[in-house]
């Protein structure tokens, strides 16, 4: 956040071009986690805190608490799955109704906790590294699903935050990338983010990932989550939960690494976490860079033929071998969930 | 075959674009096999046998068996995986064999040894359609992965052949078509089959197959296959391995659909079926219809970053519930393969 302005990466189009939108104000902050110009467990979060923020600086002193409330909902409203959105926004609100009516110290409340979010994110990405770095032997073969980098946090990231302490530690890790249609996610950004880090890794087909399972060639799973409900049930990108079942069936270890901003308390179970169904077109079409080197879609079904896509699974807690926090690894069970949750 | 030329439909261009193709002697021939423009298990043998009857025709009497032995290890080196590809060239090389001298009677007898591949082709889909329709219920959800239907074989298909019948019959079958990275032959031939036969479907990204397992939507898979070892073990398309060790994992029987032409009994187990690798493009890039409405790529993945793309993989025989061949549904297992093998 610079100023009253939002300053973001253009997801959608990296790798290919890298390109900074300004967001002026909290409506358009909002549309970006909505179209996904930010994705991202802890990136989400964090951008609904900043959108928080500019909502508290846009609100009028006459209507200030009725704005921030409509500004909560319509924020809430953008992803239905992302835990973090929804842990952000209630942070910024709980700040700001602490000043009660000084609106000068409400505002600035409301800054300080948009800004601590975003650190508090950082220092947990970076935990989860040192914690989780340790699962990764030398010269492991780490298999992991969509993007949980640096991409998706404030820095580091989640699942490849353990990658990158390995990698610095000099244990050489590999890793294989799923491409994770339909917004290729592993393809366009896990893979960006490996190369420029040094990381030796391969962009795989998802459906590669259990054929390498089965012959022997990946020694550990770790994924993101968007949402861990009190059980230890993990809400992920659509097809973590199948590379869990061929995880498990092949003995091959399956973590999931988050802060504990990802835990939803309230929801004992992962059949409460709400999934969201994305438009057909995402399935129907491809986005990357064309020959002419332009930023294009290619269409691959017929036009008579309809898709279905939901964005996310939910993984049970039995195929999880632990969930990597920033307080250190923990079963993925209740007990292992009250050991780290934030009250 | 028309004269001595083979005529096929370019699939790669398919659904955007129908458009037929002129092979006009077996080298031109093998080469669609090699490049794709002809895949799918049985029509991939129908091309073969087509091949060897071309190069019959072109075999120079004076050095005629040797001509047409090295068209048969051209035609074979094409794709490694394909057992129809080995069935077809070695029953046409029998046929001229058996003719001895007589170049004449050599030349007819590869042609029609040919002919007999694609209509024993199109006979045994038929009948596996018989077979394996009264596994589909009404209103049964079926989940099938690449293309093993019309466009796969000469006729019919194998896996779409039972949903054909099942439709045919007003059972009003719903198919979940797998999109099938990284060449998307569900997304845009099966797709395209069921579009044009009237069967109610919807594709899906191949990641979203296990969550539609795990959440009660889909009764019964039924793949295709490119080999099928003595001890039941399939071969088929990257990713089905995957699909059975889901399905099973959530009791949906996982069925194998294929002529017993795919029937590889000198090849004890999948750990004995050659899996072929292919270019790293195919990941890489997408294929399909431009906004432009060319044929055009796209490319997801950066240039810094490598990828690899194998092709098949192999299901263990413990997870497939039946093999629907033209003479019934039998065990994956060797007793039931040994049922039905041709000798």
């Amino acid at each position: 956040m610079e100023g009253p302005t939002v300053r973001m990466i253009n997801q959608p189009l990296l790798p290919h071009r890298f390109e900074v939108v300004d967001l002026a104000d909290h409506h358009a902050t909002a549309a970006s986690i909505r179209t996904m110009i930010v994705r991202g467990a802890g990136a989400i979060g964090a951008t609904a805190g900043y959108a928080m923020a500019q909502a508290a600086l846009e609100a009028p002193d006459a209507s200030f608490h009725a704005f921030v409330g409509e500004a909560a909902e319509r924020v809430q409203a953008t992803r239905p799955t992302a835990q973090n959105l929804f842990f952000a926004v209630r942070a910024v609100l709980r700040a700001v109704e602490a000043e009660g009516s000084d609106l000068t110290r409400a505002r600035a409340a409301a800054m300080a906790a948009a800004q601590e979010i975003a650190d508090d994110d950082a220092r947990c990405c970076e935990a989860i590294g040192r914690h989780g770095a340790p699962l990764i032997l030398t010269g492991a073969r780490v298999s992991t699903h969509c993007n949980a980098g640096w991409l998706a946090f404030v820095d580091w990231g989640s699942a490849l935050s353990p990658v990158y302490v390995a990698a610095r530690e000099g244990r050489r890790p590999f890793v294989w990338v799923d491409e994770t249609r339909p917004r290729s996610q592993g393809a366009r950004l896990t893979a960006l983010e490996l190369a420029n880090e040094g990381v030796d890794h391969a962009v795989i087909a998802d459906n590669a990932t259990g054929h390498l399972m089965r012959t022997g060639q990946v020694d550990l799973v770790i994924v993101g989550s968007d949402r861990i409900a009190a059980n230890g049930d993990v809400a992920n990108k659509i097809g973590t939960y199948s590379s869990a079942v061929v995880a498990a069936a092949n003995g091959v270890p399956f973590y999931v690494a988050a802060p504990t901003t990802t835990i939803d308390s309230d929801c004992p179970s992962g059949e409460h976490i709400p999934i969201e169904e994305r438009g057909e077109e995402e399935v129907c079409y491809t986005w990357g860079w064309s020959d002419d080197g332009v930023f294009a879609r290619v269409r691959t079904t017929p036009t008579g033929s309809h898709a279905h896509n939901p964005a996310f699974d939910v993984t049970p807690a039995r195929y999880v071998a632990g969930i990597i926090t920033e307080k250190g690894v923990v079963p993925a069970s209740p007990e292992g969930i009250a050991q780290v949750v934030r009250r």
